[in-house]
């Protein structure tokens, strides 16, 4: 062992000790006569300090630089200036042995909290950037988090079982890495989207809590903060219905916000899916704040709005607090509403005076009874901002999600450490999809309708709903399931809905079939997303920060710079060769 | 929920309750009047009892077939005949409700704890072979030990760090698979054959402590029980020595051991790799067991019988107890030595019988002073039996140290719930291969040369060796490690010698060598092969029996039929042609 303690250790308790660290030199104070030095290792900073009653070793200290890696024995100090930032602010080591592990040039940027290194060069030296108190810490927290979800799990009893990473291509939903079999010339592995059918055979054969961490892979064309690899906190369970998966994981994510936060959390809201995308214009509600739409279609029309008159929506959201907006600020917000990114084509507003009279950009239109009721629809009170847009449904919605986020944002009402889950239920089985014209599945061919709704599924297959779930918390999707098929011919009808042909589905998906024909139980489960949970739970929303290597947008590992070419003869052996 | 207790948790103190179980038809007695069926579900068997008070049920149960998943609902009752063999044995339930949650076909073979199907089939209805107790239990156990393991770790200081998975070819070694780039044609990623250089470069950026239950990757030509998928323990400490790293991992090895089977074993015994040669031909010597070899090469030379006079070496052990030995009990050792996969030439033996009289195969060359040396060079005692074996060194160690693991297996020494853990170390660095005519690593070219021995590596690089251990169980490498370079030109210097241009060695680890140069520890580590560590723990060999779903000698997946071909138009997005 190179040290006999850590550099975040000692402290007063310690003093009159010989000790041995060793670590990296965060920062040199040369005053001359004395050198201190900083150093650092995972657990802490601990100041040495050399002077000249040992001038040899003040010579030597002299040397060092910026990331030196040493190791340093000597006896523990009280120090003259206490540093009570720090656990070890008390003390310092007075050197008498110095020894170079490893030198280290300058680093590209500096190794502290701030840094002012950009991300791309970050990313290139990632394992500098890890040494840095915010990436360190957020790995350490990430482990801590997967710690926490499988024991609690196992307390559930569930099993962990890891399923394979070479499996079979079956490009539904997103696309498939695949991996050239060397053995079986033209034929391929792929590597999982998910392990979904994997837990489900596990659950045919009896496993009827299952748990994995599992990474997952999906070749997508990747937009900011997505990762072609990422982390599931993958499970399934049998003899269960929605509701006992439900209390379950409600149970996982209150056992996190209590060992990590110290919060008691009440049971959590559910919200249909419907009334979601009503209320939020979002399956994914952030509900730490209100603004919740008010539909004004009605009491907007046929008052000679001709703009309102000619839409399918008019919804509205009273923004608390913001009537006193100057117009600067507002025509601010329609530029951003106006952006392409959200395109919306104008906004009306609505100011609620304090004093109770209205100030509209629509005055022209609509009296003060007409404004007390938009009041009334959108739960605006005095001194609210009513933000107002309209257009065909859908789209407004989005837009209307879209502007509450950004209202919330510039009014600090999306606070990290504020945590406000919601379960998001009764989701429609299928969307249709109007470019390839036909329906496709909401959350994933394997789920099954409600048992309500079965008979709708040759007649009107969009009004289904199914028995599907999304955790949402502070506006993210953390985790999404539903209760399975379990069933061959239903799971043959759903493929032939999602149009694939008797053959394609035997090929893709066929095993599983037959597997139902031999005594599958009920079953369903649900997937969190780790990296973004682990995120949000630390207060953060970049899940690229929680990842140890993660790849930049264009899914490259800058660092070790892959992908990579390989040899011809790598490729000869797969009887592969590169098209133009 | 669709039961309020499972079929393991029912006995005499629920009698009088109303239940209701779910699980798979196990067994069904139709006695005419009543039907006893026995009820399954991971936990256990709990036995239905239909009879004609309820004429109704009775005709539903006597429709049932097995496999078939049910519901039952009824009341605790206590059996007129117990069954002591299983906890719910003195109970049964009476059933009132009974409803069919799935039909099954007739599986393919029987969910019994002894099945009738081979493994061919048992592989491509896996999910039925789960069903089974010793595949579902050996899941459940690989499960427990990842947890202990994890929690034990984790204990320790460690950090779970999760590294990459989509990473670059770097061919030494095994072969890697490759996963083609679509958004970089003619780029491939690589699938890791361990996260080596990732947990080095953890280290190098201050997380001193990493472990990880990770999946590797190699397509290799499959021999039997070799995955080409397989699961490591993989770990990563700095500013430690060999000492460290040894202790940390007999720690975790003893704990493994005492909370799975009770054992409180004492220290374990450390041997060189040299001396594992020489004393068992091997590097992973079974130790459960004496019969270390005895060198007779100059006690058995110069007496006249030619074919040892010629021999390099002249090994041989003394087998406890067997100098009663049958002459056709020897022919039969001998002919088991002489097949081609041993390809010795012959055996010598010598019985040392229970008077203290000798009878050998070379009576004509060797008299009683003779092989009173040879018992004592062999620590043969009365009773024994001496066998021998000669020839070149290396090739006469091999054979006898299978003949040694033979002759354990005839005398039932190899003990599966006896634990003999043994440290190898000492490993030389480097192992000529004459194929290729040039050094291969013995353990991977990350690994340092004892810093005692490195001024031998531009002369005799074949003497140099490393701070490399493996832990041996049982005869089976369980893990294996060294402590690494941490030094840029040490690791060019490494790489140059394997045969690396330098070219080759800033492609392929560039990135390792940049980051030496920014301040790496002194580092080093270890993995376990978790799939092998299970099987042993659980006091078996088979591999394959602890994967949930393996591949078979081919590298298939039998179930899901993988790998398999992909479309066209996948082909031609990722820019490839399939040559013949």
């Amino acid at each position: 062992m190179y040290r006999t303690h850590t550099c975040g250790a000692l402290n007063a308790k310690n003093i009159g000790q010989t000790v041995t660290l060793s670590g990296w030199v965060q920062k040199i104070r040369d005053l001359g006569a004395v050198i201190f030095i900083d150093l650092r290792d995972r657990y802490g900073i601990t100041q040495l300090s050399f002077n000249e009653e040992n001038k040899a070793i003040l010579e030597e200290a002299r040397k060092l630089g910026r990331e030196f890696v040493i190791q340093a024995k000597g006896k523990v100090v009280e120090r003259s200036s206490k540093n009570n930032k720090i656990p070890t602010g008390d003390i310092e080591i007075l050197v008498d042995e110095l020894r170079v592990l490893n030198q280290a040039k300058t680093p590209p940027f500096t190794i502290e909290d701030q840094t002012d290194g950009g991300e791309e060069l970050r990313m290139k030296y990632r394992y500098l950037d890890i040494r840095r108190n915010p990436v360190k810490n957020n790995l350490i927290f990430r482990s801590k988090v997967s710690q926490l979800v499988r024991n609690y799990l196992a307390g559930e009893g569930f099993i962990d079982v890891e399923t394979p990473y070479l499996i079979k291509s079956t490009p539904e939903g997103a696309r498939d890495f695949v991996v050239p079999s060397r053995m079986h010339p033209g034929h391929f592995y792929a590597l999982p989207q998910s392990p979904q059918t994997f837990k489900q055979l596990l659950m045919v054969g009896g496993i009827d809590k299952y748990m994995q961490i599992v990474k997952c892979f999906r070749d997508e064309d990747l937009r900011a903060d997505r990762q072609p690899e990422f982390t599931q906190i993958d499970c399934e369970m049998s003899f269960i219905e929605q509701e006992d998966i439900l209390n379950t994981f409600e149970g996982l994510t209150k056992h996190l916000l209590k060992e990590i936060h110290g919060l008691e959390l009440a049971d959590f809201p559910r919200i249909s899916y419907e009334e979601a995308m009503r209320r939020y214009g979002n399956d994914k509600p952030d509900i730490r704040f209100g603004m919740v739409f008010g539909d004004l279609t009605q009491a907007a029309q046929g008052k000679g709005f001709k703009v309102f008159d000619q839409q399918e929506a008019i919804l509205g959201i009273a923004v608390p607090g913001a009537a006193g907006y100057t117009r600067k600020q507002i025509d601010k917000i329609t530029d951003w509403v106006k952006r392409p990114q959200i395109g919306a084509k104008g906004l009306v507003y609505v100011k609620y005076n304090g004093d109770g009279s209205f100030k509209s950009s629509v005055d022209k239109f609509y009296n003060h009874d007409d404004l007390v009721q938009w009041a009334e629809i959108t739960g605006a009170k005095p001194g609210d901002l009513i933000l107002v847009l309209s257009g065909d449904l859908t789209p407004t919605r989005t837009q209307l999600s879209a502007l509450r986020m950004e209202m919330a944002e510039q009014l600090g009402l999306r606070k990290p450490n504020e945590f406000a889950p919601v379960w998001v239920v009764d989701f429609p089985l299928l969307e249709w999809d109007e470019e390839s014209r036909r329906f496709h599945a909401m959350h994933h061919p394997f789920t099954a309708p409600k048992p309500e709704d079965a008979h709708l599924l040759d007649t009107k297959p969009g009004k289904v709903r199914a028995n599907a779930y999304d955790l949402v918390l502070n506006g993210n999707e953390i985790g999404g399931g539903s209760i399975r098929i379990h069933d061959k011919a239903m799971q043959a009808k759903m493929l032939g809905l999602l149009g694939f042909s008797d053959a394609e589905a035997k090929k893709q998906f066929g095993f599983l079939m037959d597997a139902f024909e031999y005594g599958a139980p009920p079953h369903g489960g649900l997937a969190f997303g780790l990296d973004r949970l682990v995120a949000i739970l630390g207060g953060q929303e970049i899940i690229r920060d929680f990842i140890a290597f993660p790849k930049n947008n264009a899914g490259r590992d800058v660092m070790i710079e892959a992908p990579d070419t390989i040899s011809p003869e790598q490729l000869e052996e797969l009887h592969l060769r590169i098209t133009e």
